[in-house]
């Protein structure tokens, strides 16, 4: 079961991990990180360098597709390598998944159309442009098209696609190897539960970020 | 306020990337993850390869220290390179941290004696060997040394350390951002929580994967 990640300049790294760390770790999953050129791609933050192993040619088939978000998203919203490739696997997945605004990238290649989607909070209302419906859930399954809100999501989409493919068992035992037993010290993970005054500033530095509006 | 995340092969990527993507979206903060040699280490899963910027020599006297675990956690015990440089960072740190069994390395350094700290759970039981006393907690505070119980708890730790340096309405900022109001599909994150089955199945495979021993 070949598991690609695609990687981009100015990913989110947490975005591919959550599903690395957890898909990975099912029997017989065989990971590959994948870009347009093979060698380190660098975070949002710059001071991270991931190395994809294959190029985008190399990789024709994998079962199971993650594409991460990240400010870099937005290089890739219009046709180009990364999302003829995309649709080009998607023929040959079971599952095509994604992360944060990764999903806008999905979108943007055509394939949430008519589908129930999610994104990172800050970009939800992106997607009905590319044609999907934006649900406020954390992991969000329709047919074989998964998609998880922001970055750490993808933890929790690892997990539940773990099950669906393995059973509760392998994914329970996923869960206890990474000891996921999370305990926030804050309750501030979504705009309904963190004060206003952070869900404000986040909104405020958005804008730039998501779309490159000035 | 410089962040240094260490690097050693077959080290588990999330227990790096959860203090990553929380600690360096800090106001000021510079990460730079640093290895014996410069250049990509490869995750303990063999599929990922995350680069060092920096060598030991380069980064004498990081803000933070975290030491990430993993199987390759066992190759730097005794001493050697790594364990001369987390004694000599160590005494310019205000904070040095560890995920999982990255706190096996820091008790072999000699920096818990005496000290409440945690680790992975099936690696709780090798702490007092190393002068440092146990706990169930997921997030350890003892003055300056902060332990992080197995793998994904490192995002915890990353936020509540965020939280000390920077004031709760930075930490909640970083939560809220990384989207972390987490939903995991199974309350198995523990082995108190986890069914027994799971619980003995990852006692059996543990002790060649945390001690060497067969």
């Amino acid at each position: 079961m070949q598991l690609a990640i695609l990687l981009y300049d100015r990913f989110t790294t947490l975005d591919a991990i959550g599903p690395y760390d957890t898909l990975s770790r099912l029997p017989g999953a065989e990971a590959v990180f994948v870009g347009e050129r093979t060698g380190p791609y660098r975070s949002d933050l710059g001071s991270l360098g991931l190395v994809a192993d294959a190029t985008l040619a190399e990789v024709t088939a994998p079962d199971i597709l993650v594409v991460p978000g990240g400010p870099g998203q937005l290089a890739h919203m219009t046709d180009g390598p990364l999302q003829e490739w995309i649709r080009a696997v998607d023929a040959h997945t079971t599952w095509t998944t994604s992360v944060c605004t990764g999903s806008l990238i999905l979108g943007a290649a055509g394939l949430l159309k008519g589908r129930r989607a999610t994104s990172h909070w800050l970009a939800l209302d992106q997607l009905p442009g590319l044609g999907a419906e934006p649900t406020g859930e954390r992991v969000v399954f329709d047919g074989k098209y998964v998609t998880a809100a922001g970055v750490s999501a993808g933890i929790d989409m690892g997990l539940t696609l773990a099950g669906r493919i393995a059973g509760d068992t392998a994914a329970q035992t996923i869960q206890l190897g990474i000891e996921y037993d999370p305990r926030p010290p804050y309750d501030a993970g979504s705009p309904d539960k963190a004060p206003a005054e952070v869900v404000a500033a986040l909104r405020g530095l958005s804008r730039f970020v998501l779309t490159g509006e000035e």
